[in-house]
């Protein structure tokens, strides 16, 4: 076991972020553990993919809304397969721009459920086991809805919002002991058949066009961030970090 | 009818900001609806002061993590003494600072309950009377957890987070059918006998004193500021505001 | 000399915020100091309104850009009308907007000079005898500019983000010392003819027209809000406020 | 002249972060040009150091506050060397805490004329060059006095904080012509003999023991995040990262 690969989990492992930063990891010589809600069938063409390319992957089907499944998950992975040196917390909660009368109480709480209490779970099974270790890392995909409100947003603001400060909070009881959070913005589309390509439907390719070349973001560029943050020295941590494409005008901005 | 008072419905009403909001608009005309969880007694000394200095006002409990709870209480407020012209949404969600491992899921999710699920439940109720009558304003009591999370807050800080996230959600939808939603943070202790009183229980006294003269804010003047906004005409409209007392430097200086 | 109206010295008194900020403090028992650059007739007739009204003032031309014109100005009031209490800071940069290569150098600067320096100079001039009186209040009026850059905005963008990064130093040292400073976010259009209705020209009343009944923020109401921030007790002080039409949306919220 | 290596500029190259950012694009295929204002002895070593590792590198004087030098740079580099692909701009204008009335109008102004004219200076001559090329980048290191004012800043703050309104209008004229801005605010204590070095002089020493291992920020790493940040494709930019150590908790927080 002397030359176990170092873990990389990734909650939220579909075709988009998550799936890349898997084969990342991979490539860069860790194990990479994709867990996903469903679709057992892409999961593992995911971790065949990083196989075929010389890499370790392990494929988890997850319902991070049900309780203990991250915490089982944890727990189960850190025996089965080794400790998690890095962790990725890629669930969205994006459900469009609805209303405030069209934004049910169900909607509300699933919206904190997974967008901001699942990686409170994550972190309060992962930072006691990275505590003892002395070291870590947690890598938290966010949107622009972190930070600021916007028409439609109520569910999905709010938990967002919710999550960039857990991680600010993190930052300040974990920094200090080694583990390195980092809350990441991503302040334009992403070119993820899995989840803006389902919400979009028919209507993404046309998106896609409309956009322009490199108008969408690529999660493989992603990817290759979140490798570049989670490798930082400790002397030289980023806490928030913003992307977007070359096109798309920053949040701040006006549209 | 016709010359009824308009009405200010006050959530959180003890005898700290939310008391001191009661007894300002009473004095300037409302009719204060004062609604808190516990102490019927202590509620009803509040009315009752109102009443004696001239003023409109009533009491009710409210459990507001109880389904229905709120919902009821707007609809049942708006047909038995008139419309709300102003809502103050001043429940908190403070627990004092936890690590993370002394942090609950119960603890955290109650947090959320209260402190961001509870203004969504209000919005959800009043925004359609509101808008039918294409006036209204809400008051949101928050906190410097609302701006930055920091050790010991991670329940507090993404509930406040959250609240802020919904508030600017709704300043978009809402502000242009002119309703007019405030943020307030609230950014340093507060002489709240029911709040921070309670938390700091014998230590109270000595902690005041360690603050100096005007070293804690007092919410009758936090009160003056709520009515002030509440005032704006609709052309200058506040949606975010900071408090604190002067020899408290702001949460973004060091401290 | 013991019954001698407190002072409000108001650097940029036009027809907008400045002179409403003039006849509020009048009103309300100052007596107004009115400073601007030139419009001397104009700037009569704003005195004559306020004394008509029974208020006291008095007026002073002023170029800011003039080496020792905001230091002399502070001595000479303090020397012949009496300790400033309150000054407000009502001097913008705002040049239009302009791309980059149309920006000139001389431009830069001199949105800098005005809207940097010449705070930094009043403070100067003002805070070692606010801090000999142990008390006083300055107002900063600002823009959405001081808060995010935008296009066009590059020199009135970083003058005005200097500006608020100075306040907010201002704030740290001097807030303890009771001096309330207070920046303010004006983040939509006044309707203010010497300024606004200037860069706008013959094409000033088309555009208020098109913004609608209380689509532009009226001065006077500014003016309320400067008078309650200079009033709130120093257990309550607001160092950061914005104000915006109903109708615009927030600088942070999608146009 | 087909195989001239793309030029990355570097002002402000000493023995801290510009001077490791020139290393490492030089080893990375660039020539790395580097100014500085004094210490020709210096600027050889680093220029031979580069060298020595196979790299290449050219070394130039820089009185930045004086006329045309930023502008005769640009020229000059882009005639003799060829053209600047990435631009770091990489002075200071740090003059550690002093009270206001210890913070002449001189030092405010140089404060400025650093920190935010230079690189408006530097934006001026370089993006029309860029912008006939359709590509580029310009980094700018940046500081927490951007974020926030805090005691004792009142130039570097305001300075600072133009700085960052600068870039953020950079962005919104620049971006869709993929040109990338990027601001980073450096959030801690870096290892500078130059610059932190000089200013502490004797007591560097001290200081970098009392910050403990890993206690303050390694230029080389920092030169590592600068060279992801200038080959992140432009379907994923990065507007604005902060940096800092572990040990440091963020600004945001309580110190």
């Amino acid at each position: 076991m002397a030359d176990r690969k170092p873990v990389c989990l990734v909650l939220g492992a579909g075709a988009g972020i998550g799936g890349h930063v898997g084969k990342r990891f991979a490539h860069g010589g860790y194990h990479a553990v994709l867990a996903r809600r469903s679709d057992e069938a892409g999961l593992q063409r995911l971790v065949d993919d990083i196989e075929e390319a010389g890499g370790e992957a392990s494929g988890r089907l997850l319902d991070a809304s049900l309780p203990d499944s991250i915490e089982d998950l944890v727990a189960d992975v850190e025996q089965a397969i080794g400790p998690i040196e890095c962790a990725v917390f890629n669930l969205g909660a994006q459900i469009g721009n609805r209303d405030l009368a069209d934004t049910s109480y169900k909607a509300f709480e699933l919206g904190w459920r997974l967008a901001t209490f699942a990686p409170f779970r994550l972190a309060s099974a992962l930072m006691p086991r990275m505590e003892k270790r002395g070291r870590g890392s947690l890598i938290v995909t966010s949107a622009t809805a972190a930070v600021r409100g916007n028409a439609g947003q109520h569910s999905h603001a709010s938990a967002m919002g919710g999550r960039r400060m857990l991680c600010q909070t993190l930052n300040a009881e974990f920094g200090p002991k080694n583990i390195h959070v980092a809350h990441i913005v991503v302040d334009g589309p992403v070119d993820a058949p899995d989840t803006l390509g389902k919400m979009l439907g028919e209507h993404f390719e046309a998106y896609k066009k409309s956009k322009g070349d490199d108008g969408m973001i690529d999660p493989a560029a992603v990817a290759e961030t979140y490798w570049h943050l989670a490798h930082q020295p400790r002397n030289c941590w980023t806490h928030e970090i913003d992307i977007r494409p070359f096109s798309n005008v920053a949040w701040w901005n006006d549209n």
